[in-house]
């Protein structure tokens, strides 16, 4: 009867510390300055932008910006404030997300536009996202720059890909593979892909720390997407389903209903794509999960993933802080087996 | 019974004339740059956003690029890549104003929202707005990408200000103009400024040009808000009476609230800050203004910001480019009267 995800995993915890480790000095210095930079005399934005800031995420992406920078011998200031811009572009993705999926809960609490409505979400995401080109354009590398703005068209392109595909159930493994890289992989990418470039490191060690960001991404987005099936309320900060119910198709769904027979292709289309959901649907989507296998699965192809992610670094296999970075590996996906 | 606004008035279609010359060559290769940067794998993309960029509407932003660049006699290409991207923000504005509004309509034909949904709104002006900060990065100019930069920031920012703000009778003239200054003329003036900034102008000729741009912005709202009590529907693109609907707090409200009997203070309560509205009512919102010389004294508010313009290129007066720019003042304020 579905498959248990034991988010208690001590392995998880421990991987991330070394990451914690080398980013902490930054880091303290990343969230000061992200504090100063949501300022404004419109009380709303602080309100809005401070709710989802301060909620507890683990600011995995900006402690990659430092990590890579660090990794590549970066020694200026410029990383913490790419960082910063990084983390604000990931915020203002989630709340433009959350106005998108309609979802009620993030991070454990009540979503922002629960509390200030879709409105004051939409525009505190754009003021946000306003904010972190003002702080790359501080930093002045048009690189850093030209990386970061790319990354914005994707991640938008992407969440649109995933809204033209929502409801279709034959989505193919490869459809939402893009989807994925898109919408969640690119900023991982392009957070990992600033250090070197900043350090002014040489082509080879910028696409290096890029496909790590990448496969990383894409290892992150499946767990996320196993977990929401499998995961526990209090340690996922959203509902367990949550995916389900908002008849999104994400891996596990689509190796289900690839594997499944005509009857449970019947029931996908109905919960999914006509969102006919009743009770006990959710129970019997996570019983035909694990009937094909396709948590484990989904589970797999992350850890294929995050192979590439780790060989990605061979590069820097001499250098002492990449441990830290395989070690986020051992963390992405030790979440979740 | 309310104020007649003839948008019929000749000085006005004859006023942008010179502009339209003056840009023509510019703006047919700003048309193909932005037709070729609205291109997506994912169809809903172009979809969406040519239904918006291909409505007609005046692209005065871009225009006031290319002359400002012209004035100070810029021969480059950069000016056709920064004036596509102004265009791109203006556009990413609208579909997320559209969607925080709850507009049904926009340049005359349906909004967006009303045929992709609020979802494919929100996510489409994020596309669009990565796009626009690419284009800025491919021209290389950090100090352009900072003032457009800033301008995002400051335009998201007047929308949480106008939100905020939505539904308070009490508003003051000044509190108005803040937000005026952020939402609207903000971009103005930073299309304005570039200009200059390509072109390697001294600062005082780009505090020259984001001055004329900044308060021909506040003019050309001023005007809106007007037109919106006494437009003609064909005209305006919308219904009149939109903004009366929708609750919004334009000058010519702040005008006649100030101005108003408690009686009629009342009614401004019931039907903006309390939403509602019954038959008749719009009408009744034109005969106060009328009573009070709302709407004429917002369009001598708009030819008073519109004078600040004309002076603000004072220091171009020998320059044979300048008169489309002084001409395009007047095209805005006759818009109206």
């Amino acid at each position: 009867m579905g498959v248990v995800v034991p988010l208690e995993d001590r392995t998880g915890e421990a991987g991330l510390a070394p990451l914690l480790a080398l980013a902490a000095p930054g880091m303290e210095r990343v969230n000061a300055f992200i504090l100063s930079r949501t300022g404004s005399d419109v009380a709303m934005i602080p309100e809005v932008a401070n709710h989802l800031i301060s909620s507890g995420g683990k600011r995995l992406r900006p402690m990659l910006t430092l990590a890579t920078a660090a990794l590549t011998g970066y020694s200026g200031d410029a990383d913490v404030r790419l960082a910063a811009a990084v983390e604000f572009m990931h915020t203002a993705t989630l709340l433009h997300d959350d106005v998108v999926d309609g979802s009620e809960m993030r991070r454990g609490k009540l979503a922002a536009r629960m509390l200030w409505g879709n409105e004051a979400s939409v525009l505190v995401g754009d003021f946000l996202l306003g904010q972190a080109f003002k702080m790359m354009v501080e930093v002045g590398s048009l690189e850093a720059l030209r990386i970061l703005a790319e990354a914005a068209a994707v991640i938008a392109e992407g969440e649109v890909m995933q809204l033209s595909a929502a409801k279709n159930t034959t989505t193919t493994e490869d459809d939402y593979l893009a989807v994925v890289r898109a919408k969640t992989a690119e900023l991982f990418a392009a957070a990992c892909e600033v250090g070197p470039v900043i350090a002014g490191r040489p082509k080879a060690e910028q696409a290096a720390a890029r496909s790590y960001g990448m496969n990383l991404g894409v290892a992150f987005q499946l767990v996320d997407d196993a977990l929401d099936y499998g995961g526990r309320e209090a340690k996922l900060g959203k509902k367990v389903g949550d995916d389900f119910r908002e008849g999104k198709i994400t891996l596990p769904v689509v190796l289900a209903y690839r594997r499944g027979t005509p009857d449970e292709r019947a029931f996908w289309k109905r919960t999914l794509e006509d969102g006919q959901v009743e009770d006990g649907d959710l129970e019997e989507a996570i019983r035909l999960m694990g009937k094909h296998g396709a948590i484990e699965d989904t589970l797999a192809r992350a850890r294929h993933y995050g192979a590439i992610a780790r060989d990605a670094l061979g590069l820097f296999q001499d250098k002492p802080d990449v441990k830290a970075l395989l070690d986020v590996v051992g963390f992405v996906t030790a979440r979740a087996h």
